[in-house]
């Protein structure tokens, strides 16, 4: 089987949501399977002294806009939090701790589960009450996932993962690595998927 | 017939480019006419505080990389410019007294080719004699065009113009507004494409 797809986002990313929602199904259609990798877009942006989206004069104004009409184009519910952005270090020490101690499997429905809350539902995924309880119904080990995401290994763990994310030239999100080729950006799906079929782009 | 598409662009701009090559077939089909409006984005992104893609770290690596794939995916002809970017007073301005002086037509030919030019032949299109060259080599009054941009009044309209972008929300290029929908990039012209053919997205 061809190499895993490295697909990295943040939970607070619209677009990385949006690109959740179909990366699992496009990479199955070209046999393929797909390695999450949460990472922190404020740690990132910080490294590159770009703007959060919202924050640049314009092009925030006209970000939101694209967004949920993007959402509507591509058929995918979307309901912009009230609460925007957030910090995002609770979800996606989960997704790790998952990762190390449930599977791959797990650790990807408690991501999908986490984009709904947040995008659908309009619940604060930054706090990790609520990180436990999507947890719980999805009849995860929710108890010892939030003591484990408290914990300085993970904490480690996860500033390396993202330190390794920016010197893989990771700068946005979604962003997404096929083999060596990288894509950011959901629009750039149509380009994944040209390589992915074809292997060469 | 319905109102003219106003398309934004900088001429020094990759992703203005391919919208340029594809900008008039689009609208046509639709029965809608487009309004080529030259602006400046250097003057855009002193007020956006925005860097150029260029340089941005990471993002001008991973640009450069993608505006290469993007022309080939789209099958547009495209050579990265050895002088890369430049600043483009000179053809945008020799837009506007094309528009003043010539014609819409007239105008759009000449963008077209001196979009090629620079894309394509590697021609500095941001040095006068080569503003010049092109519009000889289309049959249209060259000389006068090359006194007309130098004058306090052409300056003058094409400030007008860039702010008058800006007051309508244009932060990038390619920005169009069909209608009171802007859509910001290349990457959006499927969306530009489902609100011409439906009124609405």
């Amino acid at each position: 089987m061809a190499n895993d797809i490295d697909f990295y986002f943040d939970f607070s990313s619209p677009y990385g949501y949006f690109a959740a929602n179909r990366i699992d199904a496009l990479a199955a259609k070209y046999q393929r399977a797909v390695k999450w990798r949460p990472v922190l877009l404020g740690a990132i942006f910080k490294r590159s002294g770009v703007l959060p989206l919202m924050e640049i004069p314009l092009k925030g104004e006209y970000s939101l806009h694209d967004i949920i009409r993007t959402a509507r184009f591509h058929g995918i519910p979307y309901r912009h939090p009230s609460t925007f952005p957030i910090s995002t270090q609770a979800p996606a020490r989960a997704v790790l701790w998952l990762q190390n101690n449930a599977g791959d499997a797990e650790a990807i429905a408690f991501a999908k589960a986490a984009y709904h809350a947040f995008f659908v539902d309009d619940i604060n995924i930054g706090e990790p009450e609520q990180v436990k309880h999507i947890a719980e119904q999805l009849g995860l080990p929710a108890g010892a996932m939030i003591d484990g995401i408290a914990t300085p290994a993970i904490k480690e763990q996860f500033k390396t993962a993202v330190e390794l994310a920016v010197a893989r030239g990771v700068f946005g999100s979604p962003y997404v690595i096929a083999d060596s080729e990288p894509f950011w950006g959901f629009d750039r799906f149509d380009q994944l998927e040209a390589y992915l079929k074809n292997g060469t782009i």
